[in-house]
């Protein structure tokens, strides 16, 4: 496996041994380390000693269910701090078929030509992107796999990341080559885009399956993992419903999402339920399904296909996050119009949490009333033709209350929480305001621990738990629900480990390789001049009581100041 | 005198005694001591937990030559940190002249109405302000002035500061009641506009004079410090030319800021020289004035009054860093159009540096031409509209650089530099970088230094020595100019404040409350999460030789991070 580091102004392709420190880790930890290694802190996000890279996780390449994902990061454009975004589909197994240990894409070009960056056996080619510039994410997507083949992975940005918007995230393929999995937080698509860099093309024709150090041991540990996944049963529930289904929880701790975080239940579930979305799915022929798999390999097939009533497919895929941000937050609660809302940000290459946090920051300001579907989609225009009002809520949350002058904007770090408030889970909070990634509930949701997630006490530790787990298995290339398989059985992740590279870890690899990486993020944000201060959720939701459990965000700050001193 | 201490929830007004700590300091010193005291360093600028306090500096009240100026400061909206902006005019007097040694506005209203804060010996009195809401500057002073008479002072914000805007100060009337002398830094318009206060009218009818400990004392020490003023050979220059006429200095040295930063020099000073202007206002009639005073008893009279061709005044005044950055930072250099520019962005209640650099930086995304002064105003007129563009622009240069995506915007702290380029000049570099203001000349010139401004070296040390100067400057509430008349006897200032006040402070006391402001203030920024990433001048201009001098800013950084350390 080798580094693959491209100078994007020289257009030059160089292959290197990684350091032996980049080959212990991989994924979200390997990105802070050579984040620390090659960046310095405090440049501009925009500048030429930014580096946008892309790191495979440490199990990638095997098919492993739910293991394939691959981080993508730079300094953010979004946050100025560390940034690792992660996605399933098919990026990260391509990469690994051609050798690839990661790609680092270094400096910036002179000129203002957009251009495809393909790899291959043969190496690395700069291609005119004359033809697709301009064009959303689908007819992107279309037209590079006619151009490339249709057996290619694509990473690729929408109008949004030409822009420079740093709501921008960056799409990749999903196993079936759609357009689906966007590596969606902290404006990685607004960087690629400073670069001119329209799409990376992988194809990995010719390419080999990753080596295993011991594969007898690799495939036993492989069966047990698929059975203990099999076994567990939330992945049954995942299965069926996909993300949607933790909606009813939220609901139930009153926690969603609701009209820009101002409710945190919903008068009535029903219409953005998992069983009505399932039924809805089951029921609509066609393209509708309500359980697809991202990646090959995948068991669990958390994924769907949103499809309307005449069965075509609106989107792929709609997920609790989008439901909870285009849809609650904007008080929105047709399936329907949300998926519409969710194709339209995906097409523009948008995060769905920031952009919905944006439009329900700019409805409180009066753009559009709360509810109005068609109003939301207006305004996803704007975005689209590039308006001031458009630039300004393609920028996400945090810009938009700025400059629109809302006090009740719901970012930390300038990125904006996602679909679990905060005062209701606090334990999430905590994760919020201290993830160095800035508000993300993958760096650390709680809503399943065994705690009163309406009392500050004890949230720290849930937090530091849920942090140091979600920041391991983000080495790994695992998404969140291969814990279902894990949890019960931590030791496979030793032993997976120990078959793939010939190491002898111990069965608490989990927890050291996510310390490992916290503790690098944390000191590439020091060194950006990240301190305390950015480690606090927004002073409304300190005092602004949110129904109907009536709670503030109360964690002590001693708590958030201490959560990584271990 | 007393603290003045009001709730803008309550309505109530409270009097107090300084605590000992408030008496030894004023202005800018003070309100970093009252921040510090009071105000919660990470507190959201717009939260209840923000105070906007007025406090006149030490030597106000008495009609001292250029000292009567009105430190304003709060967390600031615009910077995150500290922040006093200060202004000539009749504020300080008054309010000197009710016994008011500080005031602090406190908490903010319940209801989205406007109101008038009106200050006299009767005390406070909230009066409502629906007649003047929405109204510019000019039209609301000149109604105001009719309903509480002519003789009152008064501090009010324009429509941009009611839109919460972060370029926005706040307008004060010079001695002929002229909305002329704005508080203009660091988004404190926008603050006032929060707390929905529209305007503080202050009658000091029935006022008294500020006690003298030592009458005779303090009057021979003003005959002496009006002689040293009038023998200065720099007096002279500013009171024919006014601030105008560091111009040339600038155009000799390479660091006029010429169309967004982008060359230091003119082909042609000419039409924007201190020459051409005091020719043209004494060429033209009427209201036109090379040569005035905004405050009582000012003896420099470095302000003017700029009139059309027809006699009829424009604006007042017409300063150099207007002229540098609504002027040649857009590559105009009609004075004319320039003034009207002025007169526009004064009405809005607008900084005209942070609007000039953000037009600039606009004018560099494209929305007009350089050159194109129609373009210009209709820029203004947007922010006048409130359209979303308007409400980017008037955000300021930082806010309009990331909407628009563009790399060369010039701020630090995201306020914006004014007009003097750090690269051709690099100890006003190394002020702009590191004084806990944000980007402001006023917090330390160093362009008389005697240095080769395009070295690297020694620019700590001459910027430190200004830093402090000034600093001391603005808790005396001096006029920057005042120090004409200083620097050749600082005796003086120790004369004056023994004499006022009964103390027995030394010839050093200037540098005393200079560096005593400046601790206050670090430690401030400190505590609201500031590091030495904030202390950093934009990365574009470290990089970007700037013609014709050819300069990058290239102070090294450990000079920056150790200023500060004395």
């Amino acid at each position: 496996m080798e580094v693959w580091r491209i100078n994007l102004r020289a257009q030059t392709l160089q292959k290197e041994t990684p350091p032996e420190a980049w080959q212990r880790i991989g994924g979200r930890g390997l990105l802070a380390r050579i984040l620390l290694d090659e960046v310095p802190p405090l440049c501009d996000p925009y500048g030429p000693h930014n580096k946008l890279i892309f790191a495979p996780g440490l199990l990638v390449g095997h098919m492993l269910s739910s293991l394939d994902r691959i981080s993508i990061g730079a300094k953010s454009p979004l946050t100025g701090g560390v940034k690792e975004a992660n996605a399933g589909g098919s990026t990260g197994l391509h990469l690994v078929n051609l050798g690839i240990h990661s790609l680092i894409l270094e400096d910036r070009p002179d000129s203002d030509a957009w251009w495809v960056l393909h790899l291959s056996k043969e190496g690395a080619r700069f291609d005119p992107a004359s033809d697709v510039v301009g064009l959303g994410v689908y007819d992107s997507a279309k037209k590079l796999l006619e151009r490339y083949g249709k057996d290619v992975a694509i990473a690729l940005i929408g109008p949004a990341g030409e822009m420079r918007l740093t709501g921008a995230g960056i799409m990749n393929l999903d196993k079936d080559r759609v357009p689906a999995r966007i590596a969606a937080r902290g404006g990685l698509g607004a960087l690629m885009g400073s670069r001119r860099l329209k799409a990376i093309v992988i194809d990995d024709r010719g390419g080999e399956k990753a080596p295993i150090a011991d594969p007898a041991a690799f495939r036993a540990a492989q069966k047990e993992y698929n059975k203990a996944l099999q076994a567990h049963p939330q992945t049954k529930v995942y299965t069926d419903f996909g993300t949607i289904a933790v909606g009813r929880l939220c609901q139930t701790f009153g926690a969603l999402p609701v009209r820009n975080f101002s409710a945190g239940q919903l008068m009535d579930l029903e219409p953005v339920s998992a069983e009505h979305m399932r039924n809805l799915l089951l029921e609509r022929d066609g393209e509708a399904n309500p359980s697809h798999a991202c990646m090959r390999g995948c068991t669990i097939r958390s994924s769907n296909v949103f499809a309307g009533p005449d069965g075509k497919a609106t989107v792929s895929p709609l997920e609790y996050e989008t439901v909870g941000l285009m849809g609650m937050n904007l008080g929105i609660t047709d399936l329907d119009v949300i998926a519409r809302l969710n194709a339209k940000t995906n097409d523009l290459g948008l995060d769905t949490i920031d952009t919905g946090a944006a439009l329900g920051v700019a409805m409180e300001a009066g753009l559009a009333a709360f509810g109005d579907g068609e109003g939301a989609m207006r305004l996803l225009q704007e975005i689209e033709k590039g308006t001031p009002l458009g630039r300004i809520l393609g920028m996400g949350a945090a810009i938009t209350g700025k400059v629109l002058g809302v006090e009740r904007v719901p970012v930390v770090k300038n990125q904006a929480i996602s679909a679990y408030d905060p005062r209701s889970i606090k334990g999430t909070g905590v994760t919020y305001a201290t993830s160095p990634q800035g508000a993300d509930h993958t760096a650390g949701l709680t809503i399943r621990a065994k705690i009163d997630h309406l009392s500050p006490k004890g949230q720290k530790e849930v937090s530091r738990i849920a942090q140091i787990n979600m920041a391991g298995y983000d080495t790994l290339g695992a998404c969140i629900f291969a814990g279902f398989g894990f949890s019960t059985a931590p030791h496979l992740i030793r032993d997976l480990l120990n078959a793939r590279y010939g190491w002898q870890v111990g069965e608490d690899i989990l927890q050291v390789l996510g310390r490992e990486t916290l503790k690098l993020e944390v000191e590439f944000n020091r060194r950006a001049g990240f301190t305390a201060a950015d480690n606090r959720l927004p002073e409304w939701m300190t005092r602004e009581a949110l129904p109907p459990t009536n709670a503030v965000f109360d964690v002590p700050e001693e708590d958030l100041d201490t959560i990584f001193d271990w």
